[in-house]
């Protein structure tokens, strides 16, 4: 951590300054140049408040040198993470499909839709039980009984099921589900994250609708610090000026996020654009960005879907779109086993 | 709701979106023109999806006449919503005062800060017990000896106390709370949102970083529709591409939500900011905008303080700025009593 | 258009918008509902002031049912617009690859680049003569100079010019420039628009960094209105409040114009990152999103480039680059000639 | 400047970088670290591109610790610039107002509201002559005749001439305009900002709607730099994900500018919210943060008003507002003479 010293500075102050920093275990490189005095903090900065420094009368400016994650840092984890979950693999060259339904409806409904998406080439099935909803007067799920229909539709296709919580309470309703997913609302809800932290359980960590690239990767840190290091990124889009699409799918965020983490980061193209025509143009732009896999909404019946129908594409168009990812998956260096 | 549709929709499409729409329990009012056809929904649209409909094929456009919120909405309640705390009202031509530390650190810290800013015209007593920190290896706040810590300060000076849940979970410890805090992080955590409106408790709730006016509302229906209308709005600045103040304070918000809800709405310049010198600035600014009160955080040694220290100021600018709102709150109506 | 009258209003407030609506040559069609009064306003409502109207006391909301641009408009125009420059053809689906230094720099840069890029498969070349920078004390670009370089390498190779203008006033200057660039800074230089809506240059026009898709084509508006409808549009990355990346490359935006506008579309991942490791994959993304073509910056010595040498791939690169994207041009039904 | 090496990198592409950076004429200061190689640059780094540095691939972070701009930079200015201008003084301790139509529209209208405005307490009068619309087929201003109904009302007022210029082949037409106005759309059109650089007319340069305090501050830079050094600037709302107000004005700003600048800095309510009901509240908050002045629509006629009628406020609501603003200017130190 790099300190930048005001000019008129009184050296009591900065004495003071430095002693309260030497105080939390650091050393200081101090560099008094023409124009400016910088202090460079050597040591586990990690700790250090960079508001509390950087509102100090005497301090003009500070720049952080290290990342504050460490357990989610490519750094000091140079491989990529690979998660294996119910046979197949997750992260490296893998790439993995997650597919079904916005919400879990009916048992007819979710096990159609299980078979359909397996059969197209979908590794993991999808739906929601409990459902965050920005009105309270919307349908908000089946919840508990919505999980025991994800489970039979488990036990009909052999699919392992990834599906949402909202709340540290319902852990114990999820020791089945296989992958549990923490959306993007409550990305920064550190009671829920640190409680899944202390699960065994893979987590599917949707990047919050306005946070950034560090915020996401500390929340991945929240669960990694309990214990639990089998985590897996969603970048599902995020808030802009821009209302013509609901959110702004951050594809520059993929390449970029292999770069500083080892952990594996997936697609969400349905709720990204809140179209369904326009999935498949955006899951076929993710493989180019170099995504380990996608999350797909795919419904039987788009009109009757009890919530988020808009952005559901139907099993004809799923497949065709996976034999299109097909052609792609060799020159992004990935393979869909 | 009005519902465009597409010049060269199939009559057999637009019947069969006619006849779901009525399904639902509405009327429609079809009007034909020369570019566009348009249906006009006639009844309680609060239920209807707009995202599934805008995603039909035959539909080019959906546009809603009415708000989604209704016991927020100053349409349906016209008159100011004024609440009584420990004999202090807020909202209506009231100008409310809630100062306190960011965290509470000691006995002494948050007995002799409480003292300082009752005598410099607070009327409520801020602190944080349980903290939510980006990062999981920063200070995590006392938690249940933090509030412990309150009561005593309350105890020993009559101020009711105001501080932040982060768990549903947590409820119960907050019994003796006066005003129980939400945070901007935890405003979509809709199960915490539920469990809080089915307490007494006046809630406030402050806005999401990247929350839409809209959604901060739909939060605050959520707690309302469980029974709970004591609700005080709090905003604290929103994130958006300027970097160099950490949030972007949206006073244009204040008087846009006074014409819309009848709930009182205050203002955190302390967060919004992140640096205490703006503190002074922002606060005089909101009474300008005509904001129902003021949430400061307020510190006897900002060097020493565990969290958010840069944006904390002391309680003898506490004091001079409370000299100065007074000057000004006479010219937007308000009265601090 | 339509406008939603507030409940409480007077009657001859009603009466005196009506007649100044019908004063601007326009038909109403009047709801009056139980819970609100609805305005349907029929005609040509372009020249309507909607911010005038939203602002009025008894008007509580409008909403606009047609799209303010109409030469840009794909409603009133169905068929791709397919230019051709150079005997290239651009928009369909032909797929268009330009390329070339961010800066011209000297004599033997620009052609042996030009040599390089048009062997790897690129169309048109691209150098920066005029360059919009942030700081005055930047590099400028070789301006005039530079126009007479990128003429040198056309002679040299026969590939078509690309280049950036930054004034009206050196609209004469760019003569024998095959295509004439706005850039993101001067979308909305509307003097400028006007002007080369009066030649009869293509114009590669690139959406500004905060600019709503309805403003960019309300900018190609500005441009056609003049005349001159050979219009590429090019999306660039968008600003929002994730810094990691230098701008959002906000690729939902390509399938989504591909409906609303028969305007040829392409996408400049190099601007968008920042980042020359970032080309290659976003490249592939835009392919995938169904981008009509790409500009991309290629240096033979990104050390020494003399700006935005950061952005720039190699020769070599950007030959594997095109490699790859032949493969996936099917499965978007591309075809690059 | 600090750059931070990568651990890995080979021994020659470090010494290539130093040899790089010493060729532009800089020291070195080097730090090699446990985890970290950190490079000190010293010298006049405003000439280093820094994104360039960025993505080399041996450096893992580059950190500004100067200020890009100089002239605009209190640092080097540690007094308030203040401006002198038709007798009024501009910056310092002084309030500023300046008020008139959005569009100049006949010779009657611009005479009233001057004497209007004049008598409530304006120093200065607006009006809008050559236009900015996001539509070429909205109004455009009535150009250089409107220029000319502006100096028929200065020689009847007195009062000096604030306007708005689009283009640098205009500038002689301004040559009796007392203040020239560059818009928000116009802030990083280079080639304008040069050529007014070198006029000796004060320049009001608006904020760009997604533009960032530095990037507002280079743009003040490239008018200094050409030597011009009377420039006022002025906040007018920034975009962001909020769609209820127009733009969000951005009153954090105000503050820190005042920290960061010497140059005076001025708010604009009306262009901020879109809403004439919300000028009054966002003036009195934008005094209370701090501003010193305000530029403020007002019409005699808003329903009538050629453009932006919307967020016009009429003359007797300015005087009410006035009066409310002079009891504030007390509290923060200014003088409204």
């Amino acid at each position: 951590m790099i300190l930048i010293i005001k000019n008129n500075h009184e050296k009591k102050q900065l004495d003071n300054l430095i002693n309260w920093i030497k105080g939390l275990g650091l050393n200081i490189h101090l560099s008094e140049g023409e124009n400016s005095t910088i202090l460079g903090l050597v040591g586990d900065t990690s700790l250090v408040d960079i508001d509390l420094i950087r509102a100090l009368d005497i301090v003009d400016g500070v720049k952080r040198i290290q990342e504050p994650y460490k357990k989610a840092n490519r750094k000091f984890h140079p491989h990529d993470t690979i998660l294996e979950v119910n046979g197949h693999k997750i992260g490296g060259n893998n790439f993995t499909l997650i597919a079904g339904p916005c919400s879990v409806e009916s048992e007819e409904q979710i096990i159609t839709i299980a078979k359909d998406v397996k059969a197209a080439g979908a590794h993991f099935l999808r739906g929601g039980a409990f459902k965050p909803r920005t009105s309270p007067y919307a349908f908000q799920g089946l919840r508990e009984s919505g999980l025991e229909l994800l489970l039979k539709a488990k036990t009909e296709t052999g699919m392992a099921i990834v599906t949402e919580i909202m709340s540290a309470n319902h852990i114990d309703l999820f020791k089945d589900v296989d992958i549990i997913q923490v959306g993007a609302r409550n990305m920064q809800n550190f009671e829920l994250l640190k409680a899944l932290g202390r699960t065994d359980k893979p987590i599917l960590l949707k990047r919050g609708l306005a946070n950034t690239i560090e915020e996401w990767l500390m929340s991945a840190e929240y669960i990694m610090a309990e214990g639990n290091e089998q985590i897996i990124l969603c970048e599902r889009g995020i808030r802009t000026f821009e209302q013509y699409t609901r959110n702004t799918l951050d594809l520059s965020a993929i390449p970029l996020m292999k770069e500083i983490t080892h952990l594996p980061i997936i697609v969400d193209p349905s709720h990204a654009s809140g179209l369904s025509r326009l999935v498949a143009p955006l899951s076929l732009a993710a493989v180019g960005a170099g995504s380990d896999g996608l999350i797909i909404e795919v419904h039987n019946d788009p009109m009757r879907a009890l919530c988020d129908g808009a952005q559901c594409i139907k099993p004809m168009q799923f497949k065709e779109l996976v034999e299109k990812m097909d052609v792609m998956l060799p020159i992004v260096n990935k393979v869909r086993n």
